[in-house]
């Protein structure tokens, strides 16, 4: 029969990474285009350990049906943990634990935004928000990513010419993709903007436990004192991805809108890894194990800005990232669509800086470069393999 | 601040279940108010020990990102037990891993409704769909559930009145919260139905397998050759519910629809457990296991229709169930919203039937009762609480 799909997912295409993904099976392609966590990070056997102690001692509880909000003592540990490590959490703020980071993206979104309503972006952004977003017919707006974040006069000028603004979304920590982190300065602009506007803020960050350099920055929603700001987090990239569980703090009357959109869209997240989490935090040392990671991360990153320094030549431009996953590759005049075919051509993956743009169809002059999942030899060959296509004139 | 929430969401309040479900806490509350599986389904050392070779064989590819479109082993092991156990999949359709078969539903109504569009059901039906619908602002119509399911012609009369229907919602195998079966000729009538005025069907099928009486009929999926028909169905009630594995068998065209739409809901289902799940089906006999599940289903079914007989007195009428979770008990002149405050009072949760009506605010003379969850011990003590209560003239 024919179809009538409905109007805001008729035009949408699956994301161009899943296309670059078909092309890993090419033997002796090197990826540089995922945005995995390293497989070295997952801390299988106390992982193990916990599983075989669950199947043990409360199988029944893991394996039937759990409350929407989630685990009860993992609520309880995130709360604990986001107000003592990141000063987040006001008396008015309450947990949803979520099916990673991305539900809470695609519920705030859902609860938030009728059709033809703006969402404002960084340009570039992350695709898998961007996508959600669109799949609520919304008008994206993009505030173009410069050196310490977006520029706070833009973003207020973006309000003014939007009046129908329901969220801000921001990664202000290690953005996805340019790697960028937002100054302190201009997160309490964004904020003040935001209350004077009274807009949400969506403050996504993934990756803001991976700092490998330079000072922590205070979050966003740790400067909130009245709920402006969703706050979401994940444990995809300090535990397992694979495990789909992520969080999501916000002001109570959110969280239970939330909540009623979660529960119908899957119920709830797995219960047994949200158990297996809970039990990490409690009989595991969760910090030791993310300084663990972060050494790994930072070895990495150096590896490849180091092979970047040698093998780079001409007017090739790249962030020197503070922590996170990705690198940042700019060539004025290049065509990033362009590039990234000529890439798996030449067996290297890389995703091309188009595919972050929030207005669809424009050409990008950036690349993105994941270290997180490449061995150290596939890092060095990738990048001279991106040196090769990349030097010259082209 | 003052929130302004989308318009589809803003009425929206947490379902009357999970509202009756705070009550259970109350020391010795009996609830037979519950959809679970019984705590004694789950094939708890089997599953241990398979999450153990999981840890030790495969720890990194069950800790990683996985594809949206689920772990193709699983996703082969489910296209080849639905086809040679139910005759279910042409060359057009494809599978899907979902995060239970409440996300299918979810996603299959994102995927094909406007606002405004018409979705039409059983009344009563499944309050986590009807739920669903509602947060895509559709209109729901419902059709009468008769012995042997809806009526075809009322059901035509329901399309030629909403023009903008999009989907036909149906659990045609003992319905939630009826227990209905629906006859071979009725699924075939409104099949035929289906293609006339060209309407998907949604087939949610997740107690298809707990058939404990008489005799199997084909699922609407099997009869459909022309993509006509969205078939879903769960482990969540054969294995286990906690862990959120279900699926969803389709059209490839909508299957691309509802991959994209899914990769902004959770980026895929838990992956450690859809591996469980293939190797579940690999190394032990899952049907023998569903066998088991049958057995203790018809026996705590037997034991609350016979003490309903012992103990039930005056013009009560309740369903005889050939499988599924539920019995639906109607006394005429019942207010069940009354009921159900009333009977928690006397220590008995059920759920009122007026949870289930598509148009909500309305009565119902019925309440849904549960014997999958509770003990044999609770099973006999509740019906004698709720038999307290119902008999008499009330």
């Amino acid at each position: 029969m024919e179809y009538v799909i409905a109007d805001s997912i008729k035009d949408m295409k699956p994301s161009a990474i899943r296309e670059i993904f078909k092309s890993l099976g090419v033997p002796n392609m090197i990826s540089l285009a995922a945005g995995n966590p390293s497989p070295l990070s997952f801390p299988v056997e106390k992982m193990g350990n916990i599983a075989k102690e669950i199947f043990e001692q409360n199988a029944t509880e893991a394996l039937q049906y759990g409350t929407t909000e989630g685990y009860m003592p993992l609520r309880n540990q995130v709360k604990e943990r986001l107000k003592n490590k990141f000063n987040i959490g006001k008396p008015f703020d309450e947990v949803i634990i979520t099916s990673g980071g991305q539900q809470a993206i695609d519920l705030a979104a859902k609860v938030l935004c009728n059709p033809g309503d703006t969402i404002i972006c960084e340009n570039p952004s992350f695709i898998g928000a961007l996508n959600a977003f669109r799949t609520y017919n919304v008008n994206l707006v993009g505030i173009d990513i410069e050196d310490g974040g977006i520029d706070p006069a833009k973003l207020e000028k973006a309000i003014i010419d939007n009046p129908n603004t329901k969220l801000i979304y921001l990664i202000p920590t290690f953005q996805n993709p340019s790697g960028v982190c937002m100054t302190l300065a201009k997160r309490k602009a964004v904020l003040d903007i935001a209350k004077k506007y009274n807009v949400v803020i969506l403050e996504d960050n993934p990756y803001g436990e991976l700092r490998f350099a330079g000072e922590e920055i205070p979050t966003i929603k740790s400067l909130d004192d009245d709920g402006h700001v969703i706050y979401c987090s994940t444990f995809s990239k300090i535990l397992s991805a694979g495990m789909r569980v992520g969080y999501c703090c916000a002001h109570t009357d959110l969280i239970q809108k939330i909540v009623i959109c979660k529960q119908v869209n899957d119920v709830h997240s797995n219960q047994f890894f949200q158990i297996l989490v809970s039990r990490f935090i409690s009989e595991y040392d969760l910090d030791e194990h993310i300084q663990f990671v972060r050494g790994l991360y930072r070895r990495k990153c150096e590896l490849m800005l180091k092979t970047m320094e040698q093998k780079f030549c001409g007017d090739i431009i790249y962030t020197r990232p503070e922590g996170g996953l990705f690198l940042w590759v700019t060539k004025p005049g290049l065509d990033s669509d362009e590039f990234a075919k000529l890439a798996v051509k030449n067996l290297v993956a890389v995703v091309p800086g188009s595919t972050f743009l929030p207005v669809q169809g424009k050409k990008s002059d950036s690349i993105r470069l994941n270290y997180s999942t490449p061995s150290d030899e596939q890092i060095v060959t990738g990048i001279e393999r991106l040196a090769k296509l990349l030097n010259g004139d082209k």
